[in-house]
């Protein structure tokens, strides 16, 4: 049985990356691609690297009869999602990739996101999208909200630790390095290639990062009690790719042999050998997540290091593995590429 | 039905990119991976982004059980590869990615090469690799020279020109933008990131870069005449994609309906509308060839640019893509995954 | 005696490598720096590596008191250009950065540059900023137009050999390479880091790039009679660095010694020792350019590679270049330089 | 008066770029240049991009006549230059590179280097190069160590913190990020173009990284307690630069105090306004150190992340800058370049 697919906001980067990975699932197929300032224009002429494939023309989200179709994926901007969404066939299965839907707390996504929540009622039937975490919630929901990209690279590394008890709550600090694609097909002067390669910088120094909000959910809910990290997010000249080095309390060793254990059932997340070290280098394009533990010098101290690619398990690989338990595929369906290298 | 695939040469760029290409096929399995000076070591430890994957440890060719294989892969460097294929079994299917097999006369071989042939026997019955153009013979055959990724290149921009008769034979330039991994594992000071990242440099000029002997033979067969081109590979600091940019005498509208005919029932290639021109950034990790054609002011000048992925259609993809050919697969399969883009 | 300096555009690329250069230079002193949109800011807000400088504030053009200037940089978008330097007191020394004071026939600047001349009395005294062909005639200027970087490039690979008419000129070719700095500061989507790292394209393929006009202006006058070349820039994945692979009819000795000859007594145009070949890498960030020749295996046929940094002797540079000369100062003072590498 | 310059181990990445500097010095001059395994060669030919240079050929070391040298800078490898200093004359200035002379403890140097210290007289008298802490000293010195290019970028984000008291000492972690020419121009797989670039990883994790031996000396003789930090390196695709996140316990804003107050004469050595950060763009090619500091949301918390050019003031132009010092030179000549952007 073919699944009939729309994937609104078709023209970004996690759209195209969708498009992308669906091409090699075997029981979808895209029938409806949606961007509005760009409809009209055909697939090859917004990303040239999808012009072998036999696509609907890009139209208008109002132009789609959603009767017809099985699963929607919606890849808008946050704000836009909600009002997009909160009009759509409340029977309509939709995974969507924007921030609106991941804060449980309408009061903590106004304080992260500067406006008031429109669409509170799929906010309250929307799971979190943390596929390895919310399996069972995510198999029965209609509505499922993606995780950000940062976020999910965290949460891969801290989890089971958290849930374990086996790391220290209070002093836990989360140093990113992200790839550019994260920021998406915007026109900034900053993510320019004369301005962005050959160097690098962090930025939302300080805890002013909006995906604090998923963390301090999430972590809080898993201890039973408030849990805030330190996470700064820092820009490098590579187009995919997260890398969160987190610094912690506790033993290396029952630390590694909780992330093993948690994960020793799980397709896509890999935990390496005591002591090694992931690279970003080795799951891009791909829709596996590679961590690895090492004790410090320091007694006491631990540094878990957790790499996956934004794009595709920090986003749209992520998007897929979800809408795959939705529609009762097998969840690594269309997923098992593997990695780009060199 | 499974056919069993062993790979010499698994060590080195193009190994990896046939185990990435072969994991998505459904038909085909590999039970031997040989790499002489890290025999011993898991693929895992050689190259991390396959550690997903259940593969066969790292051996030496000699332990290899040849008579259980259906085809072998040769993945080694020119010279080593004539003198591991003599020897191998003489009913054995090969896809030799080598330059050893590519060239017709044995003289050309060494005078190109620097050293004699010492495996005639079976250069005889090697077929040059080059899908679209020697499909039939491919299917046939027992042993197939993969192409030069640049030769490959310049041959898609311009064969159907040269067998149509539509340009020049005297005046063709070929001015080629080539990705480092062309260029291999191999630990030379000029493909370190310091000395590569940030800049740019022709190379092998003035006519001496080896895959000038598969233009002058492909090209002098298809004109039943000598004709000798100007070429000029220049290193960029991209790892994946060769552009070549080919400048040639004809009529350019006439040009552009010669490639189209010619190319029209082709899965992997594609030729783009009138004036357009391709870009390396659209095809990197893919099995696809974009061809754009473009008349210049100057009356009766053309420029026909091709790019494609050196490591995939340049190489691995193409070897794969023969392989199904040999083995009575379809061409396509495990090779229709979509560009890597951004 | 320090010479007074304004710059006028100085929120761009050329801008700021104008400010990077004098600030090194003993005799000259920046008093003015306009940039229209970005009036009232600091520079170190505009360019934070320019923050250890004691620089005026940002300023509107009108605010700026000429009266107190020696001499004044242009750095402002062709069209715009023309419309300011018509206005500015008529004794003002001036070099423009910008394409409007470089073609000698109104008629051919509004074939290439689509708007009519509006500042023809300017245009009539304007001297082409080639400092090395236009030494003597820039000492006496007071209009100076720096050169397209591509067409500067491409000159100082070929005008010795035109002029000598040791080349044919009926079939030279011009393939260039281009750093993405010679785009400018503007936001356009190809220019984003995901989209221009990892690749490469062609562009403005077929003779329609504009700095076609200087060299039909420029080799035709060498010549004595009309030289059209072909002429494609591609775009490379670094930020500076012009390589000029430039394929001509002649003898290669007779070609390496004309340049070797035309250039020896000038500072900063090195040729190689035949059949070498420069690259970008070894000029970044310097004024100097780099020039090598090969004979190619075809009789008669010869390979002449320019490179350069665009931002430096391919435009600010060259300006500073010529500014020395204005004001009486030594040619290369402020611009010895070394390269940075890697 | 010009100084007489040698310099030892001429074919590196910082030999390279300390005639870089050199070469814009008023008052020193180039009088050996010694590399064992290329001597022989000119600088152009191990170095294109100093071609344009007057300097002498390449020598062995015992073919220097060290009677007629000012001041020797030394840029071997570890162990290798404790062996060569140890024979050089006793009256001859040395500013070292390396590793050597760094740590005050022979056993300590043995702990992180592996091999017993062999110059033990010359350790003795060496003073620690960092220049704006050890000013006094440097002046009066004969041989000076120059710091490793990590231990310099952590050292200006924390030293005036750790002498003012205002951060706590037991849970401070620096998590670097690090241009790739600071491992040098070794050839190793980890350092190619496919391998490097595109990605990232932490390396040496776990506290095992030598540059911790100066980290623990210095800041524990500042603290007059032991005080050791967690220490993070990662590899990233860029040339130059490291940015040192460091996440310190403290007042946010009397640390910004203090640093302000620490570097408020010092030119090389830039603070920005609170809550800014600092980008490894905008120091690139240039002695200058940017350090910003920002709050964090956890009351209690800061972030301190500085930014310099591991060639320039975190090797080669730190030596400079001491140099000048111990030739009675001003400290900042040869040394004010504005930085490389873009």
């Amino acid at each position: 049985m073919t699944h009939k697919i729309a994937i609104l906001g078709a023209s970004g980067y996690t759209g195209a990356e969708l498009v992308r990975l669906i091409a090699g699932h075997p029981n979808m197929e895209i029938v409806a691609l949606a961007a509005e300032r760009k409809a009209g224009q055909s697939m090859a002429d917004v990303f040239p690297h999808l012009r072998h494939m036999d696509l609907p023309r890009l139209c208008r989200i109002d132009e789609i009869d959603f009767g017809s179709v099985d699963l929607c994926f919606c890849a808008l901007p946050h704000k836009t999602s909600q009002e997009i969404i909160r009009d759509l066939p409340k029977t309509l299965k939709i995974v969507d990739l924007s921030a609106d839907f991941r804060l449980r707390d309408p009061d903590a996504y106004e304080t992260w996101y500067g406006n008031p929540h429109v669409a509170l009622e799929c906010q309250e039937e929307a799971v979190y999208g943390l596929t390895e975490f919310y399996r069972e919630e995510i198999c029965a929901a209609r509505l499922v909200a993606g995780t950000g990209c940062n976020a999910a690279t965290g949460q891969y590394a801290l989890r089971p630790l958290i849930a374990a008890g086996v790391i220290g709550l209070d002093d836990i600090i989360l140093d990113l390095k992200c790839g550019v694609s994260g920021a998406g097909r915007a026109l900034k002067e900053n993510l320019l290639h004369a301005e962005l390669s050959e160097g690098t910088n962090a930025y939302a120094v300080g805890g002013t990062h909006r995906h604090l909000g998923e963390f301090d959910q999430e972590f809080s809910k898993l201890a039973g009690r408030p849990v805030r990290v330190q996470f700064t997010p820092h820009l490098i000249p590579v187009n995919r790719g997260i890398l969160a080095t987190t610094y912690v309390s506790g033993n290396a060793q029952d630390i590694h042999d909780t992330l093993t254990a948690a994960y020793a059932d799980e397709t896509f997340v890999e935990v390496l050998p005591f002591g090694q070290t992931p690279s970003t280098h080795h799951v891009r394009g791909s829709n596996f997540c590679h961590i690895g533990v090492t004790g410090d010098r320091i007694e006491g101290r631990a540094i878990v290091v957790a790499a996956l690619d934004n794009l595709t398990k920090g986003s749209s690989g992520q998007a897929l593995q979800n809408a795959n338990l939705m529609l009762g595929e097998e969840e690594v369906t269309g997923l098992m590429m593997a990695p780009l290298f060199p």
